[in-house]
């Protein structure tokens, strides 16, 4: 092993929790296609998701952060956690990465904790951490094989945004300050992969009264922003 | 400290996973009111919800499985993950509780994952682990004082198993095989805690196709298990 790598993990012996990671799956709308970001470790090691350990003073929610952040320079996106994958069987081929040359805190099982973030990568400038080869954008189904149980880590990510955008408001950060209703709808489309009827959209935003006409330009609106904090959006 | 929790906590050290546990909120259907499952650990110890540790070969689930198993002799009952709770400070007071005498792994941090099941409690013989005083059912905002972050818990679980009713189908198990539908809006109400619009829930079922006429009654009616097992339920 590369002896960068085994510093980092030597280091990573008294600074971290024993047993417990976290996992990040990064969606980017590229249009209308959605994306997945995929780091390739360098000395053939496979492609895997952003990920990171939990320091011993340290939330869950901040070791996530942490880690896109070190990992790949972005510092603000909103990461929502998505499920606590704890199989113990889930780090399938760990034994022949050949961790470390004598016995490690990172030969034991991890239980790992999965995040997920939508980002728009217009402008957004990756910096790959050096254990790195690159990062890439992948779309989901055409992901390269990814380590672990890093490929159900994305379906369950993918699973939980497609199921939010139902249950809660969803957009800002993505669409400009004011849009029209059929950009909104395009976003649904890109996230769901599949074309929406454009009626029932329509009536079921207009239900939810999540959005306000903008003053300055017809045809065009807002989020509403007391309804855009709050939890749930509910069918009745 | 009495002797048999020196002793659960002795044997522990070298059975779990270090830094983890799992905690279950386990609800309970009582006619039309909605219950939540807490214990009284002995020797003033504070209430809790079932909770225990990971073994080092089995996974979350199973841990969950086997807590509400030992604490409560609850054999059969679907465990939902809600979240991992990973605050560094969610232990609120736990020094105070003086848990070993000597330094131990029950004073290091721990991140806990947290479970949700829904119960029928007819019939439900609960059988208490020793180290509890009694298992007590509660209406969720007349709780008593639980230890740690476990009143979060309780909170997150139900927000969960509200949203859940209208994401997936719900019922089986708590509703007898065929049942009317006023009988499912009933089952909704008393989760949901208020009153629903008879129309506007019968036209959701419909759409959703949730539900089969039972061929030996009429107004009565059979979950369709094709639908059951489908993931989601979309508004569109």
């Amino acid at each position: 092993m590369k002896s960068d790598k085994i510093e980092f993990f030597r280091e990573s012996e008294d600074i971290f929790l024993r047993h417990l990671s976290v996992d990040c799956v990064i969606f980017g709308v590229f249009g209308q296609t959605l994306k997945v970001l995929a780091l390739k470790w360098k000395d053939n090691w496979p492609w895997a998701i952003p990920g990171g350990f939990v320091r011993h003073n340290e939330s869950l929610d901040a070791a996530a952060a942490r880690a896109v952040l070190e990992r790949l320079g972005i510092l603000s996106t909103t990461l929502v956690q998505v499920h606590a994958f704890g199989d113990p069987g889930r780090e399938v081929g760990k034994a022949s990465l050949v961790v470390s040359e004598k016995p490690s805190w990172m030969d034991d099982r991890f239980v790992s904790v999965c995040y997920y973030g939508v980002v728009k990568p217009t402008n957004l400038e990756l910096q790959v951490e050096d254990m790195f080869e690159k990062a890439e954008w992948f779309e989901p189904d055409s992901l390269p094989a990814l380590i672990f149980d890093h490929a159900s880590m994305v379906s369950a990510a993918l699973a939980a945004l497609r199921d939010s955008l139902f249950q809660r408001p969803f957009g800002k950060g993505l669409l400009p300050p004011t849009f029209a209703l059929t950009d909104l709808q395009q976003l649904y489309e890109t996230i769901l992969d599949k074309p929406l009827d454009t009626n029932r959209f329509q009536q079921w935003i207009t239900t939810a009264d999540l959005l306000r006409p903008a003053p300055e330009a017809s045809g065009q609106y807002r989020f509403n922003d007391a309804k855009y904090a709050a939890r749930a959006i509910r069918p009745f």
